[in-house]
């Protein structure tokens, strides 16, 4: 909850107010984040429409990340302008009414000053994917995790994870239609853990290609399950030839899990 | 997965092979476990059902808890005795096959004696309530856990609940429809936790009344609201009074967790 001694007048840009929404979703039933046209359900387009009703005017939401169909957050992060003062708590409180029944939840909002922007200020990104390695299928955790049913090998996948991290080329990981200038992006963690069944992978980098957490758990699949060695990772890497990927991993184990402002907050800033 | 080593037919009961089965299932869509006739979805009717799909005649299921509708369990224990020598790992798998597309899972199959007992041998039932103390609706976890908006104090739930601890006459805590003979058992542990939003409750029983862990866990949010103390936890055990219980907990934070049988390896068999 926002604390009460920040006025939101105080943060007024001309007379609009600018805030900060830490938002978490089932990407399920969603299209993706980013909106598409009126026929398709978006994360986006909800929250516009929601925003649209409070205000009576149209709002434009920024997203940190464009998260692909089917994709969840638990941390995605969005800027709004609004035309009306509003406290934090109002604000978040109007959208969750507005939202339901989408699965679609503003967990904080804040006022920010003018300079933040979602998607630009954004200095790093983490993504988690969740495995669950065994036959049986998934009950609980179905449309929320990718059950893989031969043993994996969750040692070798991280092995072969490490030779991803740092500066790299990763035109072998970027979908076809990605529309990044440059294929070259620094990865800063890559780790995979076993607790039992559940295979968790935690992803890190400024910003990502298109596709490029999916593409990688893909292909470190092909290492967990014998088809590949970590030396088969640096191989397929290196020859920058998005054929040399691995199958790319469904959208159901994928979560935004966090998006961080180092730089604007000065906060929790440490060299990696 | 089974040892090769032991082999099915050393297990056969006359011409009849006992089975352990460990069942992990999404509540939300059954009237609970226990067969009910033919027109309502348990998740007994659903094994019973895959079970005679797979023998071809009728197979009872006997389960260690009768979870009430809605509850979900990650290690629900039964038994039942198969007229067919097969391998623990083609029964698992065939059920899984024939269960689809329920969401119930044989997350392990095992071959036991015929004095193995998934309802009489339990010698502990361990479930988890699963709250979430936050103002935004569930999204990823709707139907998994108990959102409650206003705060909650997990502490003073922690030290309320440890007053329930012990050997006690439950009546406050027992629906009105319960059918065991005295109100008498004995709470083995009921912890509160909190990590974030998250607040978790633990509970272990030799067992329980019914609905004993749903009206514990709402008695409990009376105190983390601060509507109750741990005093009043004391006075409304001490009433064994159903009118003084707080409102039940929903089903859709209840996990029956695990099912333990020690008193077959010898571990803490305690007389109720």
């Amino acid at each position: 909850m926002p604390s009460p001694a920040v006025h939101p007048r105080r943060r007024l840009i001309g007379n609009l107010a600018r805030f900060k929404l830490t938002i978490e979703y089932d990407g399920s039933p969603f299209d993706g984040w980013q909106r598409l046209g009126e026929d398709r359900p978006t994360v986006q387009r909800a929250l516009e429409e929601a925003l649209e009703r409070i205000v009576g005017e149209p709002v434009q939401v920024f997203g940190a990340g464009r998260t692909d169909a089917g994709v969840h957050a638990l941390g995605q992060i969005a800027h709004i302008d609004l035309p009306k003062v509003m406290t934090p708590f109002k604000l978040s409180e109007a959208l969750n009414a507005h939202l339901r029944p989408d699965p679609v939840a503003i967990v904080k909002a804040e006022t920010v000053d003018e300079t933040f922007h979602a998607r630009f200020s954004a200095t790093k990104r983490i993504y988690w994917y969740a495995l669950i390695n065994r036959r049986a299928d998934l009950t609980l955790t179905r449309g929320r995790a990718w059950r893989i049913g031969r043993a994996l090998d969750a040692e070798a996948m991280h092995a072969a994870a490490q030779r991803l991290v740092g500066r790299h080329d990763f035109t072998t990981f970027r979908d076809v239609q990605c529309q990044a200038t440059s294929p070259v992006r620094t990865l800063e963690q890559l780790t995979v853990t076993r607790r039992g069944d559940a295979i968790d992978i935690w992803v890190a980098a400024r910003s990502f290609l298109h596709r490029q957490v999916r593409s990688m758990v893909g292909s470190l699949v092909e290492v967990g399950s014998g088809k590949w060695t970590p030396d088969t990772m640096t191989e397929v890497l290196n020859a920058k030839e998005r054929s040399a990927c691995g199958p790319v991993a469904p959208p159901d184990g994928l979560y935004l899990a966090e998006v961080r402002y180092d730089a604007v907050t000065n906060e929790d800033a440490q060299p990696e």
